[in-house]
């Protein structure tokens, strides 16, 4: 999975009322799965890499979920994620230069299939626009 | 907005280790957006009505975002949310028997063009499947 991508998608919140509040931001992201590969990817995410999950948090990635959905014959995953940093790129930058995180998205990557605009953009996960939050 | 659907994709996590653990029940669903109404729709859902985002908080509803995306040339709407009751099929009757709930979904429901499977299922969002979650 790679993030170096996107900010305008992101949007602010301030998280749970009962804690500290904290200040996240939200990001949500759609690829296309390939059918060949689909139960690989599923497989890979059954059972995610514990060195992958670690640089996750290490990045400031929290409440992280990935979903599936055939729409109109073809397979799509949809990302949905939590920030916490302060410079997501940097973070995303750390992810991109760790190892293990580069071998997982040697087994990801050729699973997904990117839409027209993030492909063009050397991008796997294209950028969705928010239209509403409650938090 | 229907909510009367689902139970198969929701995933069950522990939130926020900072603070008291509280579960939480995730919930992801696509449908599609009309063109010729995708103004209205954005519009609606930047400025929700007080009164039905006091009944999503009163039915247990929290951290809920609305997204959108093209794909192959359509408009989709992603939905992600917490559900924080313990009935959520009692908390979603209180939605769908509350009379501003009900009016709000006048305006919203002639906007989305759901996907086969839940449109043959009287339903608006239809569901995706976690593949994947970090906490």
């Amino acid at each position: 999975m790679k993030f170096h991508l996107l900010a305008a998608s992101a949007g602010i919140a301030v998280v749970a009322s009962s804690c500290a509040p904290a200040k996240v931001q939200r990001y949500a992201w759609v690829t296309g799965l390939k059918p060949e590969k689909a139960e690989y990817y599923r497989k890979l995410h059954a059972n995610p890499w514990p060195s992958v999950s670690k640089q996750l948090r290490a990045s400031n990635i929290r409440n992280f979920s990935i979903y599936e959905r055939d729409i109109a014959g073809k397979k799509y995953l949809f990302a949905y994620l939590e920030y916490t940093g302060k410079d997501f790129a940097a973070d995303m930058k750390k992810m991109a230069d760790d190892p293990e995180t580069r071998r997982w998205w040697k087994e990801t990557d050729p699973c997904q299939s990117p839409l027209p605009d993030a492909k063009k953009a050397g991008k796997i996960w294209a950028d969705t626009t928010e239209l509403y939050h409650l938090d």
